[in-house]
């Protein structure tokens, strides 16, 4: 089996080794497709090596088929097409007892804590699969993983059917948020500065705005009868896209906090108290905004496929990341991890 | 009729009016008293005569009785007991349209921007009375006004019994937010560094920490199991207690902004996102919160007349704000607006 191995800040390198064989429990997975996502690119970047023990097998965005089982794995069969819920919970923590072990207080991310994805072969606890449905596409379904993501937060926000909803910022993630939140009924607009993006969105029939044409503060009031919007989803990580997000709330409104802010940011808790807002910390997903990913992307709902830029073999790892980061034009790039693409 | 007029910064002078007749839908009440808010405070310092048009009688914590009825009144009668809502909006605006006319685009605050109750004698719509029970002190009555605004509070919190809250700051509205949530069946602890607050809360069967002894994080880690709060009330409009609240709570905790933050503050919100907090904005009241307020207060379980540190007469005005400013012991100070007591 093949394996693209971060070796340590900006660099991969490419190993063969013998594949992992199950454990009680555990499935080995013939990986097809690993999408790279920002968080990839912060850890080839070096940003995380604290976290990341190198060498590490990093990638978490996969489909794939089961090639082997473990003892014990019961309703799985061999050939079966899966993605993976990359995360391991402790069980007995407060979070874990309270129900929500997605965000345990000693979660391991699988790709960041532990071996990924970016393998021609993986292997992993059967109780982590999400069945994909046979006529799905192995390269769609590789966009799974950042579709729950877009339902778990949407799901955050608890949206109602005609609801006006703006997302700040148009990456993927920005990009298959609105998808979701149009599937749950709402008018959703998207703000982005990149036009490349913009195009993107504007193929998945989203309706996008320029933030630095024009004043788009006066566009969601006229939107919105003066109101404001329901809900803002912050996809863009950015002081300034929290600022407009904070702004453009209508009373009672729904601030989703998506991006990662590293550092503390400065907020305007006048306009919360003043408003009633709501900021809602989301993070990653439980198995049912996989399933209702799946639905989704599956239904046509979120046509995930459409982001896909480039898909490029495992052995063009160094490549991918340094497209995906100089990146005009590209949205999500994968990488093939199947024998025959190496 | 006696009324306390602020000419200004910092100033008051006694004026004697023929009292305002009521209008259509309106009564006249004989104000019994009339309790000083921190926001009273605010605007004796001068710090809102941007807002506050001079000469003007301010007030809005208060209770009375209806000494007469204008045309079109139904349901009242005089010599009732009652308190005032004292907001009014617009009805037209979005926020009204959607049910949130608390928080009306075009609110006017009795008391701030249009005539108050530090006068014997107050014309209102009666569509804004409270009524109060015949056996509950009117002295007491005055403090439903603040219980209202914890009621809400509490409220927006969604606490369910047995929940674990901290309240950062104790004062008034602080410790009336702890008697509230303790009422909903939430066990409380107050964070308050001024003893005579503290005292004044372990006397209402509170438990009060003091911030500045001991390291509190770890007494609400021990205290939860290491799950932290539920639920925390930031009540205190310091950056330190902005940023105590946020690092107490447990994954899923709820921050209910009550004190108000007039500059944007640093948040840390990469601990929203890594625990999925929620920050609540919450502001003012509704009808519902006065009516369970005077339950809560005539019932017993919020002993608010306990919070009476002393009554003046409303010719004492300057020193009772004197007081309060200076503030020792003190922890609500009404006036009594009765003529017998001027």
């Amino acid at each position: 089996m093949s394996r693209a191995v971060y070796t340590g800040k900006g660099g991969f390198a490419m190993a063969e080794d013998a594949p992992v064989e199950p454990g009680p429990g555990e499935v080995r997975l013939s990986v097809a497709f690993t999408g790279i996502c920002g968080t990839d690119l912060h850890i080839a970047h070096g940003h995380m090596d604290h976290r990341v023990a190198t060498p590490a097998v990093i990638g978490h965005e996969m489909s794939g088929r089961i090639a082997a089982l473990g003892a014990n794995v019961i309703g799985w069969d061999v050939g079966d097409a899966v993605t993976v819920m990359p995360l391991a919970w402790c069980g007995t923590c407060p979070a874990c007892r309270a129900g929500h072990s997605h965000i345990c207080h000693r979660l391991t991310f699988m790709g960041i804590d532990s071996p990924g994805s970016m393998q021609s072969s993986w292997t992993v606890p059967a109780s982590l699969l999400v069945r994909l449905p046979a006529d799905l596409p192995l390269s769609t379904a590789a966009l799974v993983e950042p579709t729950a993501v877009a339902v778990h937060d949407v799901r955050r926000a608890e949206i109602q059917a005609g609801e006006k909803v703006v997302v700040v910022g148009g990456g993927p993630i920005g990009l298959l948020i609105a998808c979701v939140a149009r599937a749950a009924g709402a008018e959703v607009v998207v703000l982005e500065v990149d036009s490349h993006r913009r195009k993107a969105g504007a193929e998945l029939g989203l309706r996008l705005l320029d933030p630095t044409a024009g004043d788009v503060a006066d566009a969601i009031q006229d939107w919105t009868g003066t109101a404001g919007a329901a809900v803002v989803f912050e996809v863009s990580g950015s002081a300034a896209g929290l600022a407009s997000a904070t702004s453009l709330l209508s009373v009672r409104g729904r601030l989703v906090l998506v991006a990662i802010h590293a550092t503390p940011r400065e907020v305007d808790l006048h306009r919360f108290f003043w408003r009633e807002l709501t900021l809602i910390g989301a993070r990653v997903y439980q198995r049912v905004d996989f399933e209702r990913a799946v639905e989704l992307i599956a239904g046509g709902a979120v046509p995930a496929g459409a982001l896909i830029s480039k898909i490029v073999p495992l052995g063009g790892v160094d490549d991918a990341f340094r497209d995906l980061e100089q990146g005009v034009g590209v949205v999500k790039i994968l990488m093939d991890c199947q024998p025959e693409a190496l």
